[in-house]
């Protein structure tokens, strides 16, 4: 069936059906009235963040099916959450479309994000769906954190060692290959437990690609960064994969993109890289330092972070 | 200037640079890093809503300027906080956007949200830019209340007058015209001094349309509803206006849409239409009442709500 059979209300109920009713303390109200009510606890900060997701820009639906596309439009906005130190409240969809889509093609992609709502217990809680000629999701997703603690890009400081989360690159290789299979994991109790570590310096989420999203700390902080080729993680058989493929590994690593992993700061002496591991509940690598000057240098020579939409 | 040339960063440099640095409080971080933080009051609730704006299905900007398409897209979005009681916190905004879009007009538009986000109180604290095939802007608005005390859809009762806060169709009269000028006002202060009422009811903002959105009360409150014709406000020139186009001035008044007034129900023998208003601060209009069963009667007759996206 399509969308214009349905209609804009049936298609609005199904997705309310999907979604259920939130159970979770802190929703008070979800999908229905003009907004959704949410209630945070004493002493803490509200995080905001909205990200669009265009069928040929940001995902292809002959590259992966819909419900990965949705799971990961929903891994992508918690990944900002995370980055900020912040626990998911809930989220709100604006569901924009032609009126020939495929209501089933539609709904699994709303399944995808109910996936990743329930698994991070983040509910679907209002939106808008509306008429467009090209599909497209934009997401809004609301995190609570202690008051004035979150982590931000700006706070590096020279000397400070630059660290990751997992690995990256991997995204960058499924859509080289044409299918995108994996499924990133928002890395919210990494977050989380970086918030109360006291030498927390700066920190972001991998979505642009490790040397831009460097940059955008290295921006921020007013400083240069120094990145050790040799200390970027490479998960076995990653460089062996890109090589069939004809790509260059390093290329990917550095600048691939969409890996949602915790690029972050720590002032210097703080705990060792397997302690941290521990920590955080995810391996982490230390692969540079923060340094003065304003470029970003790989094994000592100032490099351009690449991507961009335009 | 084209966004291919400015590129996506640069655009949003020039957009932060438009918003400038919110002083307002409870915003803790605005534009530039994962999520912009917010900070409400102890004791109240967070109201979050979602609204896309398409060119050509939203806005046209061969039938208004850029700068008021901006300044309606925010209106429509406060106009559901309104309806929920709350004051603006603040708003972010993803903005889809084909490459070849004029900067100057892009900027148009972020001005004419600035407008409303000024004079309202309610800073653009983030948001996203992406590459589409077509214009659009989302907004996500988040507002504060006192906690418990949302207006809600579902509040209606049998025998609750049914009122209008100012009058409708002057929107879908400049629409049929060609040329949308007006910029309807958030209601703001009148949902605040609903909220404040003992003897409120329901309350939502029109949008669909005075029937429509009469429907989505009676639907969620499980009632039917009955409007007096000869009670709608219509304002001095309005029907010979729509005479003179050709238009069923009643179509219009109760079918129109996008006038962002308020639509409430109050207990029975509430305050006067007069006391009311001067509580409001906005003229009001009793049309009608809930009544037991599921349909909207317009003078003794049931009638369907029109407008879907669809």
């Amino acid at each position: 069936m399509r969308v214009s059979e349905l209609g804009e209300f049936g298609l609005i109920e199904r997705i309310r059906a999907l979604a259920g009713t939130p159970r979770k303390a802190g929703v008070v109200l979800g999908i229905g009235d003009d907004a959704a009510l949410l209630r945070i606890k004493a002493g803490e900060d509200l995080a905001v963040t909205t990200d669009a997701f265009v069928e040929g820009v940001h995902f292809r639906l002959d590259q992966q099916s819909a419900r990965n596309a949705g799971r990961r439009a929903l891994v992508a906005s918690l990944s900002d959450l995370a980055a900020m130190g912040a626990r998911p409240l809930a989220f709100t969809l604006a569901l924009a479309l032609p009126a020939a889509s495929e209501v089933r093609v539609l709904l699994e992609i709303v399944r995808g994000l109910l996936d990743i709502a329930h698994s991070e217990a983040c509910p679907l809680v209002g939106g808008n769906v509306t008429r467009a000629r090209e599909l497209s999701l934009t997401l809004t997703a609301q995190g609570a954190l202690p008051r004035g603690r979150a982590l931000r890009r700006d706070a590096g400081r020279v000397g400070d060692r630059v660290l990751l989360t997992g690995a990256t690159g991997r995204s960058a290789l499924e859509r080289a290959r044409g299918r995108v299979r994996s499924v990133p994991e928002p890395r919210l109790a990494a977050g989380r437990a970086l918030l109360r570590l006291p030498t927390v310096g700066a920190c972001l989420d991998i979505s642009d690609g490790l040397l831009a999203d460097l940059g955008h700390i290295c921006r921020a902080s007013g400083l240069g960064a120094q990145i050790q080729k040799s200390a970027l993680p490479s998960p076995r058989g990653f460089a062996a994969a890109c090589r069939r493929h004809g790509l260059d590994p390093d290329a990917l690593l550095l600048g691939g993109g969409e890996d949602f992993e915790l690029l972050f700061t720590l002032r210097a002496g703080a705990p060792s890289v397997r302690a941290l591991s521990r920590r955080l509940g995810v391996v982490v690598s230390e692969i540079g330092r923060l340094q003065p000057g304003a470029e970003v240098e790989v094994a000592g020579a100032p490099v351009r972070p690449g991507w961009t939409h335009f």
